[in-house]
């Protein structure tokens, strides 16, 4: 390990509270690296990894964000290298007697006159893009749905060019489930939620195949009639289904035939709908991170935590998620809830999802994977800290349950597990039309059914990955760009990519994962 | 409803001892139809129904394949409908006092001479198609794969004429999981064995991302070790690993690059290969039934039954599996076990699953869908008895843990849950070359990995679904043919399909499903 010619050696420490900082350079700092304060290096250390700046005594608290991230384990002096073979983790926080509201915030500015040029839809959210979903009820009508899904984007779509794209929403649910125990009604209103997205335009349709446990009528809103393909276009709030095992289908191109007919009808109807100059305030953002490392908490998720803040000000939804990377936070949450009942309802997730990981004989810490560990985050407790600043600074207004939909504007936390295409899935089907992705040890991450924009925490991620990453956040930490900078760059971009304007690297390589459904129930 | 013209009314009595036999007949019967022996129709039963053959007081049992499927919620006239509005469910048979080998059979008599073209692998196993697997690690490389797949297809599968596909081992696993909990020891093992399937030639490569909590070390077997593409071909035991993450991935061009030069390699290899004759011992079938009717415990399972006996005396393996669809023949299980430690094994089994599926808030009897119920099954423990029958009449020889890989020959119950992409995912992961599928509902079923014949258990079913049903079945319930007569020609089929002579509906259409790991684990 040598610093490069020419390269200063940098620290970044970020509470002047805090006894440990992180090594900035690209390719980590060598053993003797002498720092311009007078530290010097005990050992070599790795790129994103934390050096004691004080003695630390066997047992003293490791602190970071301000907050004990952990003990050292043995004596720890002035230079060393601290990472998870050398310190312990603290308990979890209890639930008892939190913090409520004391941390409330006096409502920040609003921010005005910024606009995107989006798809109104009749139920009144917003689309980013005019998608047609077909809807699946089951997992059997998915080779099917697939083979008709890629017809029509080779027979019918050039012909629509006001559509962006057909999606099939495939998932591995519908039966052998146990549809009726309690934990089934978070995969069942996921679906039932996913098929509303704004994207799709109010005009999705549904696959079933027949004999399946999530029958179209369960899947679809209440309120709304499906009917059956063939008994013409269905009306507001009506859903088209197709039904594999109907007398009609005579083998599989009669299917493929009814498929691609009433995607043709719904395909005419969404090539009509235009953009149209709609507020800033109808952006639905999910943030999330993903491939973490020590620089995410640094660099890109405080300048998603900035963008986070201009977006509450103008008035649209932020959702931050990921249950187990906020559970040792939870202090810092209900002191910002905007009500008790937001406080409780907080209180409430991480209870479930602490009882829920329980019954599976299992904890918070499964979260950290060995490539965290590897970036130099030592346990969930310091990657914790670094995630939650995607939330920014303002109150949280409000609590989602995984696979509920939005009723409201505002910062919302929306419990999910931290999965990346659990969490990605759960803020579908929560309505979100734009999503934040940052990375630190690099993913290719990408969802067909909003566009995802990707920030890197490292410059050098950003170099490597050229056409995967959207956003550079490493030059924060080199000092070419403040948190600000990056901050408004983003919020920029995102409006950018909400009208169109612009095409995501995930976009332009057509790059997307599966959807991935949270399924506490068991399968039979 | 109305008998069509010249047709006669059929009702179909599994055992003398039935006190209800089920409608045969296209379209059910109308009220007042006259059965030859007297019986006339209360009112009218849709065809796979139960009509009651006796008087059934409240309370009396009703019996079909001569057990107990169920108790009369009413009294139930000489020719009235039976189905589950009517009845009601017998209680789970205890794990306890089971008998055990009671019922051990003689050998059946050696069935020898027959033979089928087949791929002999290094490990001795024998594969029926020679396809080139790309295993993944976790699901963030999911649309890199996706693309590199396309193009291998494309551009070079064309080359390379003895290598029947290019497959990509894609799930929603490895990361965001907790995986040293209890339960994640079963998807690991799967994702391990799957790599392992007689159908890739040994000769597997694995695409992983990085920072993944499945490490490729973790996924591969013990023994074998991951060597890095472009450090020359893999040799016996090793697997090739291309890691997104690594330094030499500059853009995701170079990501597909990699991924395609390192399948070249393996293609070049796998296009060496050639069948050889080999005896049907080499078969290792797993049957499954799926959208099952009152017709499949009559019609296609007993047919696959038969079929299973000639495998069985081929020296073949056949696996049967579905948990819950046997939880409730558990006895007729335990008394066919070969030994007294299958016996023990079936009950370890079905003690688990009971265990699994309480804490989950649910029962066995979560299995049956509507569909069933429309097709005449009142409850599972009728479901369960036609779902039995495809095991044939052999002695059970061993059983597997779900993601366990077989170690014997003969007949062997792998244990699984009764999801259809779960079962077959399990029993790809075993070991299977060829797997055998029958439906009454009707499903569009197929897996990218092993050929699947669908049998139909209902003429009308293969008439209308031409092209998607491999065998009719339903020739049985019209007296077209015998179940002996179907269960040769399976037989048969199994040899033309296994051999490459015929390819099933699935492969000609190209219909596959997804992989849906079993993970009882939690999510983080």
């Amino acid at each position: 390990m040598q610093l490069a010619a020419g390269q200063a050696p940098v620290l970044i420490q970020i509470h002047p509270q805090d006894n440990v900082a992180i090594v900035a350079n690209d390719g980590g700092l060598p053993a003797g690296t002498a720092l311009p304060d007078g530290l010097t290096l005990a050992e070599a250390v790795p790129q994103g990894h934390k050096v004691a700046l004080r003695d630390l005594a066997q047992g003293d608290a490791v602190r970071r964000y301000n907050v004990v991230v952990g003990y050292a384990a043995q004596a720890l002096p002035r230079g060393s290298w601290v990472n998870e073979r050398v310190t312990t983790m603290p308990a979890a926080r209890t639930l008892q007697d939190l913090p409520v509201g004391t941390r409330r915030i006096a409502p920040l500015p609003p921010l005005e006159g910024y606009t995107f040029q989006g798809y109104r839809n009749a139920d009144g959210t917003v689309g980013t893009r005019n998608i047609l979903a077909i809807s699946t009820t089951v997992q059997c009508v998915q080779g099917v749905v697939e083979h008709a899904v890629a017809r029509i984007r080779r027979e019918l779509l050039p012909r629509y060019p006001n559509v962006d794209q057909v999606v099939g929403l495939e998932h591995t649910y519908g039966c052998g489930v146990a549809i009726d125990a309690p934990g089934a009604a978070i995969p069942v209103r996921t679906l039932h939620n996913i098929a509303r997205n704004p994207n799709f335009g109010g005009a999705t349709m549904v696959v079933s195949l027949g004999c399946e446990k999530l029958q179209p009528e369960r899947l679809l809103a209440p309120g709304a009639i499906p009917i059956r393909a063939g008994q013409g276009m269905a009306g507001e709030g009506d859903v088209d289904t197709i039904v594999l095992q109907d007398d009609e289908h005579v083998g599989f191109e009669s299917m493929i035939d009814n498929i691609m007919r009433t995607a043709e009808r719904h395909l005419e109807k969404l090539n009509q709908r235009r953009r149209e100059t709609c507020s800033a305030s109808e952006l639905v953002v999910g943030v999330q991170c993903g491939g973490s490392d020590a620089f995410s908490g640094v660099t890109a998720n405080p300048a998603v935590g900035f963008a986070a803040d201009l977006l509450v000000r103008a008035g649209a939804t932020v959702m931050f998620s990921e249950n187990t990377e906020v559970r040792d936070g939870i202090d810092q949450l209900t002191a910002r809830a905007a009500t008790p009942e937001v406080a409780d309802a907080l209180v409430r997730e991480m209870a479930w999802y602490d009882d829920y990981l329980q019954r599976g004989h299992a904890d918070r810490s499964a979260n950290t994977s060995p490539g965290n560990k590897k970036g130099g985050l030592s346990n969930i407790v310091e990657k914790a800290m670094g995630s939650i600043v995607k939330s920014g600074s303002s109150n949280i207004d409000g609590v989602l349950s995984p696979g509920d939909r939005l009723t409201r504007k505002g910062l919302i936390f929306a419990a999910t597990p931290a999965s990346d295409f659990i969490c990605g899935t759960l803020q579908l089907a929560a309505g979100m039309n734009l999503h934040i992705f940052t990375t630190g040890r690099g993913t290719p991450y990408g969802l067909a059914q909003v566009p995802v924009i990707k920030v890197a925490t490292r410059s050098d991620l950003a170099r490597r990955w050229h056409d995967l990453m959207d956003v550079d956040a490493g030059r924060i930490a080199t000092g070419q760009a403040s948190i600000e900078d990056v901050g408004w760059e983003l919020f920029r971009l995102m409006l950018d990519v909400a009208s169109g304007r612009r095409q995501t690297c995930a976009e332009k390589l057509k790059l997307h994962n599966a959807l991935a459904l949270f399924n506490p129930g068991p399968v039979t």
